[in-house]
């Protein structure tokens, strides 16, 4: 068996940036030093890139099964047979149609553990849409598809970079259903998912999360909205009963306007633009999409399609190479995780005199 | 007659942030070659600053009227009589109440024109409230104050900074208000206050603007949210048609992270959080809040009443000084642009031969 992580890679939208930064993430031959890397996508596609972009530098190791995979190599599944017909820079159906259906491949493999992980170029959240595929975006097929019938999966939406990762509690939502989505029960469940990812995935032991305000200056005691007096804050006060370390609702605004985002592991934002602002303008380049609370480890980056700037070999392959990382470092923390709490050591008590701190470790963690 | 600005300054809730920025601001002797600084505050108030900041090194001129103010000094009307309870830190009635009292006092002398310009201090939204304020803030209490029965004015907020502009179409609302309150006329509206404030109170002769969308993705071609399609597009139409220079609805995450706002003079953002939350986070120490629309000139600091650094001699007097410098430059920029657009050459056709461009001047500036 292998030591390298196998990352399953989705071409994502063919019109889009994705094979672009795919080539020249992979130019690097170090790369498959690290992980051995499996495309889904479509081989007359990417041969159309590589001419676009003059890139001969990847040579793919064609494969019909992951199953057939190789280290050291970049290996790719014609997963999509049908033609594909290529138009830079805008969408169409059969771009759309290729980017579900390479998705389709991948995530059945990653259902069976044939790969680790699943690394996802960006769709165009239109033109995919189908018979097949009716969701919003990859979370939520992917937490339609990775749950069985036992277990309903419940997504959370991460963006992680260096300094900065940022949770949301509603994903993509027309603005006018973000305040009657938004319940005690729903934060609850995203505060719980994110304190547990942040543990298992993140390895961090005790993370500190700040929890945002959904209206300006957080309702300013009611007077702009009351979600944060009805909701936000019984919320959190349900989860720091239950040791979760979390405050707010803090005012967006001043909040990364003051830099007091550094003093948390995470923060967990009310509605998409309200956490994707502030992520982008910090952490453009090198932010990853991470999705938590899956069965399967996923990330993605952060950046979209990106058609106005796409075949014009402008596009940074950075967001795209720390998804990898990512995904990687995550399914290790996970089995290290697992590893570590599998067999706890028995409860105990330690008292040693009455000048000593009394011990006492049967609380939950 | 003197050539220096008269700057009203009113001193906001004086359990925040506000004397000890003030304090800082004008304990450098060159600003009052600057402009001519005229308080409205409470003496005992500012005594009680003085010490807790242990700064002696600001010498009022205390003033009963704003016509004795001498240039040279800082001047300090005593407008509020009562008694004033400091509480540093926290909200309290009386500090609400003798906020009120000393901007009713300077908007009085403004709109005599006795003052030329407002800068205002921050204002805790919820104290202030109360039987002659029932305003969601500054903005909405001087759209109120300084129209007439002849012209209802219509305040658009500017925050503006050296690198960046963003202006608001709504301001203070609870975030579920926000998309039933915006329409295709009030955007119009917006960009129209927009445009003529770029040109006459920043001297920026042929502005470009870009709108932002109000949902994820600007709506994503209405998968998730019709707003863009109905409302925003239609309104940059119209505007377009009008020879504004306007673009959009931009998709407010990538817009911000690629930095796209670098090509434009100002954006509009639909509601507060949008366009704030970019805004504190690229621009938060030199931030100003301008009040376009208004007959008059205000400006204020950016910043909140933070009171958790009041009292702590640690808030930054840089915003505050910029909305000083502000206010002077729009208050000159505006006299020139009306001195400069008073009397206009008359219309005039050239037409030197068949080789050469016919300049139409004719058409509406």
């Amino acid at each position: 068996m292998s030591n390298l992580v196998k990352v399953g890679i989705t071409h994502g939208d063919s019109n889009g940036i994705g094979y672009e930064v795919l080539l020249k993430a992979f130019s690097d031959k170090r790369m498959t030093e690290l992980l051995t890397p499996i495309i889904y996508g479509s081989s007359k596609v990417a041969s159309y890139h590589r001419k676009v972009l003059n890139s001969r530098s990847v040579p793919f190791n064609m494969i019909d099964s992951c199953h057939e995979a190789k280290e050291g190599r970049v290996n790719f599944i014609n997963a999509v047979q049908q033609d594909v017909r290529v138009e830079i820079g805008k969408p169409n159906e059969t771009s759309g149609e290729a980017a579900y259906v390479a998705l389709e491949v991948a995530v059945e493999d990653l259902n069976k553990l044939d790969i680790d992980v699943l690394v996802t170029l960006p769709i165009n959240k239109d033109s995919i849409q189908g018979e097949n595929f009716s969701f919003t975006g990859h979370t939520d097929y992917l937490e339609n598809r990775t749950s069985n019938d036992n277990r309903r999966c419940k997504a959370l939406m991460i963006l992680a970079s260096e300094s900065l990762r940022i949770a949301l509690v509603t994903t993509h939502l027309p603005l006018s259903e973000v305040s009657p989505t938004i319940t005690k029960d729903l934060i609850i469940e995203k505060i719980r998912t994110l304190n547990d990812s942040l543990k298992r995935d993140f390895f961090i032991d005790n993370p500190r999360i700040a929890v945002l305000g959904l209206n300006p200056h957080a309702g300013e005691n009611g007077l702009l909205g009351t979600e944060e007096e009805e909701i936000i804050q019984p919320a959190i006060e349900h989860c720091l009963d239950r040791n979760i370390i979390c405050s707010g609702p803090y005012s967006a605004d001043g909040f990364f306007g003051s830099n007091r985002y550094k003093e948390f592991d995470a923060v967990l934002a009310m509605y998409h633009d309200q956490g994707l602002i502030p992520f982008k303008t910090i952490s453009m380049d090198s932010g990853v999409n991470f999705t938590a609370g899956l069965p399967i480890v996923r990330t993605s980056p952060a950046h979209g399609t990106a058609y106005d700037i796409a075949g014009k070999n402008q596009a940074s392959e950075e967001s795209f190479r720390q998804a990898l990382y990512m995904a990687v470092d995550v399914y290790r923390n996970r089995v290290a995780f697992d590893e570590a709490s599998k067999n706890p050591l028995r409860k105990a008590f330690f008292e040693r005199g009455s000048d000593d701190e009394k011990l006492d470790l049967t609380g939950d963690d």
